[in-house]
């Protein structure tokens, strides 16, 4: 929840000028999103979300963003369209700093999924990813593997007062990665960060995708095992069967898993709940204390990583995989 | 900015469905509003803003807050208007508190406002004050002088870390104020916090005006002071003459103001001055370091206050009080 940069009356009827979409009708800030600040905008023409990317966003890595945006809106992926300047460009540049205009997406998310909609979002991802293979701009995984021991360097000393023992398990699953990471799985755009606050639904069904800005090429798989920590776990920390199964059937439904994916789902799962540990570790050893943005609570993901450590296969997860190749 | 309390989709569900307004496409908290949870929503019959009432709000108060919005509305003041549920009542429980769904308004507030804006206020103001005169329930001033002791005890201690003299400036201005503040000035509903984000415009014509929960009881007049304050000076601190003039001959023109209430004018400034350089006192002494809502500078009160202070006559504000009188 943030709005870190207020925009004047002034720049704003300027900058909305560039996009000839009529006087602002309503301009508020949306207390969504902590790495941007977003506002709704009402103009005569619609309505818009208009971000203005603060530090945490490398503005080289904007035309891939809205690239990406514009790539999959035009196969059929319901999501944001960035709306482009008289002179064409996505791209602006308000109060100081990049800027864009996105449509605004109908559609509620949901605080607790179901197998319903679990099942919707497998396929979802699926067609994410096909959509994406011919997007032509790359962007790397920073917080892939080789970015794990870096991150977890800046809060490895705090790492127990967060929980007793935490900075040797993750010690031991650093070592463990090190050494274990599949390769030469299929790979390509993925979203990264599909968490139930970004998938929209109207009446129970998938509307459309939103929030593009942890996107980057890795392993498809990878992206499915991001989705199935982040929507398939009960509050109490167990793993839901019905909601994995119906996930990643849908999921194969739509975009069928190679063998090699399949086997290797566990270790990805594994490898996603470490990467979410540490960046919710390090967030909650460096937000203010007393500060509104409640930090996330890094040892939700410490219970899910101790799952998918025990997983022997995808039997685990609900699915029986040979049964899906027949 | 600020949104305190989530809602999950069953208890939403359940609460738009006493409103009847179908079910909802979109539900987005709002970065605005320091004492309540704002989310914007919308249903296939509209657009609305949805309102949890958190601890800083006395439920005891809603009936007339949104008894008032009601009153207003049906007056001709366009404000925002609260939905009635099916059984009749504008005031609901949703997660736990008190809520409400009202109407959403269209327009911009100004960051940087011209006279041509604060003459539109002044006008507004007046009227507002003309409609809310035959409104039925009462509600005391909390933040009226006798208020003001009580408050700044809690922040009298650390003052001088704010600004060295300060505790004596507030010291000798409680002492000034204990013996010396009108009565028997007209008295009705003031707004009591209509400041820029609270006015909205469409097109620089005034299309609203929001955020009614400071509304009270008090003298008209000193809530014209709290407009002045708010609207008429400028950033580097000086009062704005052309500004002040057009709000209070616009004012004037639409609810004539006794020669009592000019001569009333300047002090009524100056306690509205001390009252919102205590209030901010306090909350920037009070909001924990690092939090990402930054407190209002409480000094920018502090240059009003003594503007007013060296104030003699309403002609420093720009007005012949006599000629209005012609």
């Amino acid at each position: 929840m943030a709005v870190y940069t207020d925009v004047s009356d002034e720049e704003l009827a300027a900058f909305i000028d560039c996009y000839g979409i009529g006087p602002v009708t309503s301009f508020k800030g949306i207390a969504e999103g902590v790495e941007n600040t977003n506002y709704l905008l009402k103009t005569a023409t619609g309505t818009y979300i208009l971000t203005l990317y603060e530090k945490r966003v490398d503005a080289a890595d904007l035309p891939f963003f809205l690239g990406l945006m514009e790539h999959l809106a035009e196969r059929g992926i319901t999501c944001p369209l960035p709306l482009k300047s008289r002179s064409g460009e996505p791209i602006g540049r308000l109060a100081g700093r990049p800027a864009a205009i996105i449509t605004f997406l109908d559609g509620v998310w949901h605080r607790h999924p179901t197998a319903r909609h679990t099942e919707q979002v497998g396929a979802a991802l699926a067609r994410f990813h096909l959509a994406g293979a011919d997007f032509a701009i790359p962007r790397a995984n920073a917080l892939g593997p080789s970015g794990w021991r870096p991150l977890y360097e800046r809060s490895r000393l705090r790492a127990d007062d967060v929980a007793l023992g935490l900075a040797q398990e993750i010690d031991r699953e650093l070592e463990f990665f090190a050494t274990t990471w599949p390769k030469d799985l299929p790979a390509g755009v993925i979203h990264a960060d599909l968490f139930p606050d970004n998938v929209f639904f109207l009446n129970d069904t998938l509307s459309g995708l939103i929030d593009f800005y942890f996107a980057c090429n890795d392993m498809l798989a990878y992206d499915l095992g991001i989705c199935l920590n982040s929507w398939c776990f009960r509050e109490n920390g167990s793993y839901d069967v019905d909601k994995g199964r119906a996930m990643l059937t849908a999921y194969d439904g739509v975009r069928r898993l190679s063998e090699a994916e399949w086997q290797a789902l566990p270790i990805l799962c594994r490898g996603s709940a470490l990467r979410f540990l540490l960046t919710r570790l390090y967030d909650w050893l460096n937000v203010p204390k007393g500060a509104l943005v409640r930090p996330k609570d890094p040892l939700e993901y410490r219970v899910k990583l101790a799952f998918h450590r025990a997983v022997r296969s995808v039997a685990d997860y609900g699915v029986d995989a040979k049964a899906l190749r027949r």
